[in-house]
């Protein structure tokens, strides 16, 4: 698969250490940054992560920051970007599996470095299941969403 | 505070938990459904929290369904909401802290009630921190967000 990866500072360290074991499996990987340790914004990366899935120059998309919090609501104003916050990989299944998320979002600061890869390795190996699954993932693609009424 | 609370089906019963629980604690609350366990889609309870919070009808949200990501996918997409998906206390903390999040997302398959009470202490009790977070917080606020150039 084509996977894109970005990082703020927090996550650099992380994100260098994903970028061989991604490709020593197959990945093309698409290093959207940080590309050092100095301190940036993480939204800035969320968005670049988030248009990268969105504009199809990836399969997947790699989002991490300290806590992995920022970073997914940043992806996740691109309505094209389905971006999953999750520390163990039972969610990141879920989130393909539920939600076809072409996205997760890890936290640098709170999972190491081996859970990290278990989040990634059920994210891209589950499939979407689609079925009842698919129309609320099809609601999750226009942006403003409207909401039921209170 | 006044606070919005939304689900979809498989958080029915949670929602229905947390309810006096908050109101015990002198919290005014904002149900915004679903009422009954029927199969609903859970973009639109997740946009309904994000419309609610944004409008300024509550000044936090609690946003619930099976696993807690396809709901916070959803209420991020309106960017006048934070939608932090969390599992645990201390990320919600670091929603608040660093994100200023002004909502949270909980997996009601996926963590107990306990734990669900717990993360939304931590997320009600915990302030801002301001100062380096801001400007990366007023990033979030503008739709769609533009990225670094890879």
């Amino acid at each position: 698969m084509r996977i894109a990866i970005a990082s703020d500072h927090a996550a650099f360290a992380l994100k260098q250490a994903l970028l061989p074991w991604l490709a020593e499996q197959g990945h093309e990987t698409l290093d959207l940054g940080t590309h050092g340790p100095e301190s940036v914004d993480y939204p800035d990366y969320g968005a670049a992560l988030a248009d990268a899935v969105a504009g199809g120059h990836a399969d997947r998309g790699i989002a991490l920051c300290g806590s992995g919090i920022g970073i997914a609501i940043a992806a996740n104003r691109n309505p094209g970007c389905r971006c999953a916050h999750v520390s163990e990989p039972l969610s990141a299944a879920l989130a393909r599996s539920h939600n076809d998320a072409n996205a997760i979002a890890l936290g640098a600061r709170l999972i190491g470095e081996e859970m990290a890869r278990a989040c990634i390795t059920a994210f891209l190996a589950t499939p979407f299941a689609g079925g009842r699954h698919q129309h609320r993932v099809d609601k999750l693609g226009v942006a403003p969403l409207e909401g039921i009424s209170a």
